[in-house]
């Protein structure tokens, strides 16, 4: 089989990270190194790396390397360096993974002086957050894998893979291992209105590897079950509630009622860092409104009239007694969920 | 209130088939008079007129309206009139409605010999198809209005409207009708992907009608209810079963999934010439494949990976256990469902 592509890593002379630009898939497929600070968050910020861990893992090595291009002048270094941690932490505040592998790298150096193991420093845990990342989704696929019998068809949504992650994914995870240890699978993606991350980036990287992969519509996931095409599902999270309660992307829920509806199994693939004790249900997490344009207005092309109005939540929330198991880096968790 | 739009009629001189340019929605409003054979013919095949009863009025009208600019040969007339209705009927194979509103009004003139009494009879039984339609429409209306409380909160799939038919549309029709008794609706309008008809046109004809309509993609509708911002659904229907079976755009099944899992009422509304007692069962309706770049190409933007396969099935079938009830001009039914 071919690996999976890596969405975010060093560049081959350590010099600058280097990234999958993922706003021009599937068209185009174009890496970028990434070397001054402007590079970094702009990055960031314009969506050209997304998905939570990749977005860590890029602010960490990012910051490595753009500490080597600061000043030179002993007494200013720390300052440039703490302004320079910051602006990467701030390229999207609602990115908690991105202020965690920043402060995270950051913590490192603290108590440090010399400018060159500082350098040092950053440069090491920044590797070890890419290798960790590598790890959590090798884990979730290893422990997910076991769930995927010879010849599953399956349906996602979204995308959990690897270009959102260091790694191979979360929920894509468990299919790649699956079909590196010969099984055969088949993936439905559902496209995922608005922003089609489904049917641009998950079919774009399970073509690539050589997994077979057919999009879909959203609203046709549930004709795709009842035809018998399903097997299971698997979704990732962008967050689980101590009572197994999972926001993630909008649509999942839906997902989740047919997939009840028609006796398929749903599993929800995650690291064990999105689970958080903190939130007792789902009904704590507020869903965020995203622009309407993302709705009305796809690629520049108005689609609804202006007097409409839009609805545009960023994601949703499946109660756990529609999730048939969590898979994370840890191990398989299956109903009643106590996180607590 | 503000009456509905009329999608297809007679020009103001009569001299004209009045068109409104579907394609061009929602940007552009744009109204069309067809005055030729092949005007007709490509505003059939191009979409500019869609939905079966409106094209069938369309096919009707544009055939009265056609046959007076024919030779005033009488020798030749009858031929020629022959050769307008086939390339009429013949402008879209699949549409029923077309073929029986061309061959409906060619059956009243089949034994006549006189151009005048021709085309004056050509346009009666025109106008009658006209009026049928729109008063199919009312009827809908009148009898589904009945299942819309004041306040009610309506979702609806797809463009089952006003720009579908003659009239006030068929799934929206008890909604028009509500709404000018004063009753207070609210419309969730699923887009309705591949071809967007629910964004770009059952929110663009409430919206003029002064309806108060919200755009949601198609995978938005589970959180809707589940949010208790749904009080029924109201969907039109390509085909009816003699079981109760019902045929309609994609993603109608997935809709008619929801409303169950939520217990929200879900309500097919159709004229009764919709039923077809001959197919016994969904199970006998061919599901259409449709081209990939409807999914794949939207707006000729390409958003999935050319190695992916598509899957675009043009409807799916809703059993009748899903259906709350079917809303015809002559009634409204509710299971048991014995059509045959």
């Amino acid at each position: 089989m071919t690996t999976p592509i890596e969405a975010v890593r060093w560049s081959p002379a350590a010099d600058a990270v280097r990234i999958i630009d993922q706003r021009r898939l599937p068209e185009h497929y174009e890496e970028r190194d990434l070397r001054t600070l402007d590079e970094v968050v702009e990055a960031i910020q314009t969506l050209s790396v997304r998905g939570a861990p990749a977005i860590g893992v890029c602010g960490a090595i990012g910051l490595a390397v753009v500490a080597a291009t600061a000043t030179s002048d002993p007494g200013a270094f720390p300052q440039e360096l703490r302004r320079m941690a910051t602006a990467i932490r701030d390229a999207r505040p609602t990115a908690v993974n991105l202020a965690w592998a920043v402060d995270r790298v950051m913590a490192r150096v603290e108590s440090l002086a010399d400018r060159a193991t500082i350098l040092a420093v950053l440069r090491e845990e920044a590797t070890r957050i890419l290798d960790e990342d590598r790890a959590m989704c090798r884990a979730i696929g290893e422990h997910g894998s076991a769930l995927i019998s010879d010849g599953a068809r399956i349906l996602t949504h979204c995308n959990a893979g690897a270009l959102a992650t260091g790694g191979m994914g979360t929920a894509l995870a468990p299919i790649y291992v699956a079909h590196a240890k010969g099984h055969r699978v088949a993936v439905f993606a559902d496209e995922t209105r608005p922003l089609l991350q489904g049917s641009r980036l998950t079919a774009w990287e399970l073509a690539r590897a050589g997994v077979p992969v057919t999009v879909i519509s959203d609203n046709m996931a549930a004709s795709v079950m009842r035809s018998g095409m399903i097997d299971l599902c698997i979704v990732g999270a962008d967050r689980i509630a101590a009572n197994g309660d999972v926001a993630n992307k909008i649509g999942t829920y839906g997902v989740a009622v047919l997939a009840r509806h028609h006796g398929i199994p749903l599993y929800v693939a995650a690291p064990t860092s999105t689970i958080d004790p903190a939130t007792a249900t789902g009904a704590d997490i507020v869903i965020e409104q995203r622009s309407p344009d993302e709705v009305a207005v796809p690629f520049g092309h108005r689609i609804a009239p202006v007097e409409a109005a839009i609805h545009n939540p960023a994601f949703d929330v499946t109660p756990a007694e529609l999730v048939s198991a969590i898979i994370t880096d840890t191990g398989v968790f299956r109903a009643p969920y106590r996180f607590g």
